[in-house]
């Protein structure tokens, strides 16, 4: 993926230090783009020291490159005035966002401020610097209940989208969509993520839920290594192979690389543009918990329980246009994803903090 | 409508310097309660000495009661604070807004920020003092392309809205939704306007578009009075009877009697309400300009140009649960709204602006 022509051009990525931040930070640097990273560590461990969040320190000594570093909240509009003060940006990958559905239900004002107001006051600011190519971290939760399998980008979407999480995602597509008709000199990708899974290979950095982890795969790394004790599987009689549901997991270093395959339309003025980041297939709750028994050779007690609120039995999507278009479609298996996870995992039982 | 036992109740009123603002207030101390406006003056025409403004000054004088105001904007949350913890509210009417259609597809991040963001801000503060009644300003917009008519309160919302501002209602309206049901202790009402017209009887206060007017009636109005050209009417080749196309106007002063009646089901505890204000028939642009000018005695000339993206033929409201649950219908009739608008406009023919 690497292009030496790459080189120099400066990215900012917006909650750099988290899960898919962080992944695509090393792809970035990988590809010979340099980096300033953002964070304000509502989601990822800072360091204790105030300076380069664990993740990243992970990601320079595995990429063997250096990237900058600045604490920095979405919410702190003079904050961000001051970063694109300080650096000419090529583009901007916006990572940064509260993501846990159940929460967003809970404390629904503090979602739509960080995502909403947060994205909101971050285009402000770069379009008063005149940066204006973005990335924005959406998601396959825009779609709401899927009117047809494989989703792809012409699917509708904002009708039955169950949570406030996924409304925020949706607001700010509405938003972006709006800003790069009021001004064509905007460039704008809107990535729609399926379930990121997995870790990168060294085992390094991964996914570090703050609190017990509200998505699946996680959740069965964590009984795996004894940190939790069992598996709830919610729902056992949908209409699938097995009952459970079924989703499209994608690995984040698949996820990850599909942020770099992206930047290079950059190279022309295109307007708008929508791809789904996914694998086009679907697995199961029980499939993934059995591959991810055979990755690990450790067992994974689960209990089937009622179905939950708002989920639905299918969801995977058609990321055709992205290969089309961007040259990018996923290398990685389900063993791979169990694999890599797994080996973050046992390597870091506790995640970031059981290194220090 | 008056109520002494609604006396010393105090109502917060956001945009209370605005078109509709002035009228809810002029009708809220009218019926007995207490009023502390607060406005930013985007749309509205401040006073020279900096205190009260000049639609605010008037309906002190028409009532002969007293309110007080501040400058406040949405987007400053040390000063939302400061007003709750100088005031202890009952509930807020929250009016503030940019409200130009056209605009808002011009500077959509502007809209959303002052509208969305200035939301939040509002919420929070008001949540943070316990302050958990709360009546939105909304729009007839939401409900996108009519798929029935009347449109009634579970029509489909946030389908096929046309410009930003749009959005910013429907985003609005959903993150009430989500607030009220994370939250059990907020009482939210949302009011549907239709197309707010006219003017108070007394022809004191009333619309006063800073530039040229986005909205047909005072367009007309303008004309007549001989401050704009010619009216601009946007296709005559809709499916109406005569081609035009077809609206449901309130009168303002209605509509600032839909809130005070609104304010009652504070009573007791509900949740969260939707409801309609519109009289429930339509009229077509050509039956406006024949009304106004019979009751302007004034020749209003028109225009038949193209239609304009995003127009719908007819969009008329069912407005039965406000008179079933609140108790309000629409008492005025399209001669009252012309000529109690055309009373405003040939005494203020450069709005407020004129009588200093």
């Amino acid at each position: 993926m690497a292009a030496s022509g790459d080189h120099g051009r400066l990215v900012l990525v917006t909650g750099g230090a988290g899960y898919v931040g962080s992944h695509c930070i090393l792809e970035l640097l990988n590809a010979g783009f340099d980096v300033v990273a953002v964070d304000n560590f509502a989601n990822a461990m800072a360091d204790d020291t105030g300076k380069l969040p664990e993740s990243l320190k992970r990601v320079e000594a595995l990429t063997d490159k250096k990237c900058t570093f600045y604490q920095v909240d979405m919410l702190d509009a003079a904050q961000l005035k001051n970063l694109f003060q300080k650096h000419s940006f090529f583009c901007i990958i916006h990572c940064a966002a509260l993501k846990a559905v159940g929460e967003s239900a809970a404390i629904p004002l503090a979602y739509y401020k960080n995502n909403v107001t947060g994205t909101l006051n971050l285009l402000e600011a770069a379009n008063a610097a005149g940066v204006k190519r973005f990335v924005f971290s959406s998601s396959a939760t825009v779609y709401g209940t899927p009117q047809y399998l494989p989703i792809d980008e012409k699917h509708p979407v904002g009708v039955g989208i169950t949570n406030p999480y996924g409304r925020t995602k949706h607001m700010v597509e509405e938003i972006l969509q709006d800003l790069q008709k009021s001004d064509d000199t905007w460039d704008i990708i809107i990535l729609r993520y399926f379930n990121p899974v997995g870790s990168h290979e060294s085992g390094r950095i991964g996914e570090d839920p703050q609190g017990p982890p509200n998505n699946l795969m996680p959740f069965v790394a964590q009984v795996a290594v004894g940190r939790l004790a069992e598996l709830k599987v919610f729902g056992s009689d949908y209409d699938t192979p097995d009952g459970t549901g079924v989703r499209d997991y994608v690995h984040v270093v698949d996820l990850a690389k599909g942020h770099v395959a992206a930047l290079k339309i950059f190279d022309k003025h295109f307007g708008l543009k929508i791809y789904n980041l996914g694998t086009g297939r679907g697995y199961s709750v029980l499939e993934m918990v059995s591959a991810f028994e055979k990755a690990s050779g450790q067992p994974v007690k689960y209990q089937i329980v009622p179905r939950r609120g708002g989920d639905v039995a299918t969801c995977y999507g058609d990321p055709s246009v992205a290969e089309k278009e961007l040259g990018w479609k996923c290398q990685k298996n389900l063993d791979d994803m169990c694999r890599d996870l797994w080996r973050w995992q046992s390597q870091n039982p506790k995640g970031f903090s059981s290194g220090k």
